[in-house]
């Protein structure tokens, strides 16, 4: 289903979506935007990252065989029940956001019959947003998990991991809703709060001097966008306030060991964490 | 005082002090090492980083002019305890322990008059300990930091701050052992503490096909040497404490707006650490 005669259209011409149309049509697909802005647009079309686009969805989305949604999850879920109307019959429908129970039935149910939505999460970014920092570089090394219902066909799975693969994804996996919002509470939401509190703990600017890599690393993703990821934790909450409270029973534990000043306990603690982050490298 | 006729004595010749022999050597000055191993000493000797050494503190103590301990905080107090008796009238005396105020003052008072403690701290390092991991490449971009007491002289706080020039370090300041140790408790310490207490929170190792960068960089510190960091967080244990709990009041504030969906306090503290971040940018 996707080759390159597929006509395909992003929807939402910031850092992903932007990253999206640099990685295809460098593959030789044709890619089509749509933005709210003419800007973005014309600063895809300068590049030929599209060789189309605009902001009236009258115009593109009718022609659409693949349609990535590449919005926040509130957007994402008004667009699609704004303009459905105009889906093609058997066009498929995909999108980037970073949370799914929320998101994936609802925009499947508001769809008409002939039309397929395929759930993806593209776990990959940047701390900064717009279209100027697209690179297709941030996907390489990083994975892509196909997040399927029983609604969904075989052949929309395979087209959505196939995606993935000509995005340039090294790591292109399938998860349930459920298990996708549980892994990401954890892996990623648990982690800018973490990152977000550490920042917010201390207000003295010149540490700035003294700072070393650990901190440095532990606090890069507190450079945070405020919109997006206040919307994601609150879509989120139930497993998010899950997994902070077992980082916090985690937290306590160490600082138990440490007050009473037990270093047969604190020591155990670093040879499980250092045993469990042995799992991580790369 | 410090010149390429200077006797440079390295006592403990693992991961810091290796690193302080290889960049030493390469910048053309005479470096010896003490181990309580002699492969160490073997494997520096066959790479030219050293020109002699050995296990025996007779041997070497009484010639050297600059004594540099790499040496875990206690091991250090206990060996000057056990050789001060050798160092030359004149010699001064330096370290690498990343805590200052059950050191330093400890470690002066025991000194003969003749003999000067100036502490330092080159705040790098690998998650790797061993002579065979040595790299002088550690110490670019990284922070130096002399710890002077009102019984140092500014002779020896200048060579000390010389020391870690011709290291290589990219910044050399100078903090009170009170001011280095909560510095070190909010900046390297409580970041360990969280990287390992992150790590312990979860045991699913399956979680590993889908980590993206954010939760790498995050725990990268949870693999730990938990000889060396369980000694360091109960020896600055009063600092430690008080940055937990800061930390622990942060966290609970963004958990606090998370289950209170008060999300326009969740977006005012992402903002404030946005902002702070901003500080930290290399």
């Amino acid at each position: 289903m996707l080759n390159q005669d597929t006509n395909i259209l992003i929807v939402g011409l910031g850092l992903v979506g932007g990253s999206y149309a640099v990685a295809l049509s460098a593959k030789g697909y044709t890619v089509r935007a749509l933005s709210l802005e003419r800007r973005p647009i014309d600063y895809a079309l300068a590049r030929g990252w599209i060789v189309d686009g605009g902001t009236e969805p009258e115009q593109f989305v009718g022609q659409a065989d693949i349609i990535i949604c590449a919005l926040y999850p509130g957007v994402f879920v008004d667009w699609v029940e704004k303009y459905r109307h105009l889906f093609k019959s058997g066009a498929l429908l995909t999108d980037v956001t970073g949370v799914k129970s929320a998101v994936v039935c609802k925009v499947q149910d508001m769809l008409p019959p002939d039309v397929e939505f395929i759930a993806a999460h593209p776990m990959a970014g940047r701390e900064r947003s717009g279209v100027q920092y697209a690179d297709a570089g941030v996907f390489a090394g990083a994975n892509y998990i196909v997040v399927p219902t029983e609604k969904n066909t075989g052949l929309a799975i395979e087209t959505c991991k196939y995606l993935g693969e000509v995005l340039g994804f090294s790591r292109i996996s399938e998860l349930t809703p459920k298990k996708h919002d549980e892994m990401i509470a954890f892996l990623s939401q648990l982690t800018h709060c973490i990152a977000v509190a550490l920042m917010n703990a201390g207000d003295d600017d010149s540490l700035v001097k003294y700072t070393g890599d650990s901190f440095r690393d532990l606090t890069r993703i507190a450079k945070i966008n405020d919109e997006m990821w206040s919307e994601l934790f609150l879509i989120n909450k139930e497993p998010l306030l899950k997994e902070m409270e077992k980082f916090r029973k985690a937290f306590d534990a160490l600082e138990a060991s440490i007050r009473s000043g037990d270093r047969e306990e604190m020591r155990r603690q670093m040879r499980v964490s250092t045993e469990r982050r042995g799992w991580f490298d790369k």
